[in-house]
């Protein structure tokens, strides 16, 4: 894989953007890797990710971030720019169940997410074998009713220390505070075992099974202030049958979650998220 | 195809149901070609849809239900016995749009649906071409919010002349009142253009859009009082993009709604569909 | 939705294609829709589809054309250019199975399929009834195995008169000859009722059904000269049982082919396709 | 759960089959949980799985084996009689690819799989570490041209000691011996990464990607003679785009792997799939 640049970028709906940015880019010798530009006709908006090899590319960072300025604020562009041999630091939350823990951890273990993974964090203990046969520090933080905004703190202040770019909500079954998740714009992202917007809240798969749904879902989403109603990343579904209990669903569900989850984690990672207007755009 | 019984039960779940009935089948020469028992654990009761080959049976309907009934009301059977060769009477409701409709007259042609088509009845006159290339007459029934009881009246003195046994509303977009639907209980099929519960009520494909969601859905299910709540008999998703606008929504839900409801159509005239706590059991 | 521009194109990779386009694009006062790049990278291939309004773009086909050249000899390109105002005409062949050339009919009647349809042929007369209730000319061209050349000159005869683009085998049940297919290279699409390349050649649904597979599929393709063998546009697939008889791997499969086929022909008529190395890029 | 009995029959088709199992079930106090019960009309052959709550069953093995024997020869049923409280022995044959062995490790640890795991056997040592960290002795057998016979001999050896009921092959790149599969005949479960019977042999996902394929998929199956011919179990497909490269394949590919291979085990585990004919039935 070479090593490349990417941009992500959205702004209004204007002539000469794709011709702007391109035509930088080649001046600077830019290999264009891959590319996708499209809109949204109701907002009158232009999305665009555009990924180069940095091999024979003229402009380091500081470079290319002065030259790309005045063409972003002529299109009043909002705009991110990474690299793909810069690995994110990813923190884990996790609380009892751990399958969608362990697949993270396998998945990067074997390549697939290029991330560092500095630290996990669980409010039970139940997780911290699992950490340990991976070789990541396990941070036992019990969170109740009480101590949310010291167990808060705790978890600030590993995320600065450890300079986290992305918390995962790996089955973490507790509610963050508002000013938690403000600190973390779409930076905190969660799985939640339903096909959202039905059966948001709690006990999702009780929910299903008594509405008599035929398929459970999962879904993957950044979390904001609205508890289950932030930005959707992914989704997935299963099909049931009357021949399932509940118990079913839940094991049916574990597979959707993890894979639901893992790729909003890779996604991430590679860049392919942009966020608008409360959703999300996913380049593929 | 042999010329078959079905019966569809639930009851308590007790010892000696499955040898009670397939004793009493045998001893009159039943062939079982089919046979599925469950249960609901939470609920403790018991399903069953049993069907055997009427040829070299020993019993015509009115000897067989003498002779089942006290064995069923022993287990407190709730109950339903169906022929194969007694082809139900469907009427189809529709308004403008005209892809489940057609959907549902072409399988009836080639024989996927075992039934009489005796009326077609729709709001609006756009469908009438279309019922009249099948040779099934068409009534056009206006409705608005002055003579919904007329209207209902009007469609209840066809249902009744022709003894219909099933109404499907095939993309009918207007809201029947509890009366008419107390009428037919189990009796009127759906589609509902979203996975439900999500998005229940006006413009699904558009609160779908809003929201963001990865996956689009369609819903067929039993109409009750409450609007889109009725028990869920079908249900299937497909994926869009941030490439799909509504307009894209819609033409992808139209694939979705005809299959979700032709299915939920066939399933009821194979006697495959069991009622009960608000949710279906869906014999395969 | 605006009138616009589609640009096809593949070529060896290299620095300054995206760049070179946009520019000569926006020169010329064209806002881009849609622009997709990608490559494949073990042949060094770079593919694009890029879409931009004809509203106020200052050249006609003619000039666009005359400008364009020059860019594209020079990163030896080949590409096409299309114009979605431009309904280009399909000719659909069938046999005696009409599931999908209903489903076409009533796609292109809604405005699913930005095309016209001067012609059906059919080697049996049993879809010309439905080809009458859509008002599209009927042609019954018999064929066996002493006429098959005499047969193919009338169909050739028709596709000139009315200047076909695109022929469509609609469950066509017939093998076209090497001379017919090389005639037009890929615009002839066919859908194979199996997942392909497993189950080519005759009755797939029971060579599956003696498989004992877990799914059943189907795939539309561009016809070549090696029967089932072009390159694979679309595929799908349906989970089946052991309760499912051939008949319902019929039954099923007849809802896979005409969605499979149906999107293939959308694909084409909004210029999706790109062919190479005898395989298919569809730019969704 | 309860503990509970289970029988799977097939035989000729019969009047009388249903009615003689469960009326002797009942005589003796059995409460039935699920049944299902089905034909191959081509075959004229019956199906059965029926479980029933030994809680107050009056027979033990033995006797109930005394009591059926008559009764399944005078319908010359084939029969296997479990009880879901008897664990299974399972061992697992593992290469270097870990992803379907840790899995099939979590989902035993965490319940999902109800067996015992005497063993791993690897012809390489990169498994060892992950069998010990799920405290499952791991033998390193390695197989070259030269040696398999003393491999499988080994293995054997190791089979016998820990009496295994079901050798899962998790990605073992080996080709077993027709001695070693005539010894466990449907008692060895291989996966396969591709939609057999397309793609079978070495290098599916490079044939894949060759081909074109719009859908890439894995297949569980018994092990027999012919390679990747044996009655097929599970399979599954996943969605690929021309932006997938051959690593994206065997990315993508590793998690349909891993879910139709632990579906396979488990369905063994819970006696539901019955195999004749070359294919399965998979009661659900």
């Amino acid at each position: 894989m070479p090593s490349s640049a990417i941009l992500l970028i959205h702004c209004p709906d204007r002539r000469g953007i794709v011709a702007g940015i391109s035509g930088l880019l080649y001046a600077h010798g830019a290999n264009i890797l891959h590319a996708d530009e499209d809109q949204d006709n109701d907002l009158g908006l232009f999305f665009m990710r555009i990924e180069w090899d940095l091999e024979g590319f003229a402009l380091d960072d500081t470079a290319f971030r002065r030259e790309f300025q005045p063409l972003a604020a002529s299109f009043d562009m909002r705009w991110k720019l990474a690299y793909s041999a810069v690995r994110p630091a990813v923190a884990i939350f996790v609380s009892r169940a751990q399958h969608c823990l362990l697949d993270l951890l396998y998945r990067h273990e074997i390549g697939e997410l290029a991330c560092d993974t500095p630290l996990i964090a669980g409010n039970h203990v139940d997780a911290q074998a699992l950490a340990g046969s991976y070789g990541i520090p396990f941070h036992h933080i019990p969170v109740d009713a009480g101590n949310t905004a010291e167990a808060e703190a705790r978890q600030i202040e590993l995320l600065e220390r450890h300079a986290v770019d992305l918390i995962v909500l790996a089955r973490y079954m507790q509610v963050l505070s508002p000013e938690f998740v403000a600190r973390y714009p779409q930076r905190i992202v969660n799985v939640h075992h339903s096909f959202l917007p039905a059966f948001s809240g709690a006990r999702p798969y009780h929910a299903a099974y008594q509405r008599g749904v035929k398929l459970i879902g999962a879904t993957s989403h950044f979390v904001t202030e609205a508890l289950d109603d932030g930005p959707i990343i992914e989704q997935d579904v299963v099909r049931i049958s009357h021949r399932d209990q509940v118990h079913d669903l839940v094991q049916k569900g574990r597979d959707l979650e993890r894979v639901v989850l893992s790729r909003a984690v890779r996604w991430y990672l590679e860049h392919r998220i942009l966020h608008y207007a409360g959703k999300t755009v996913v380049f593929d």
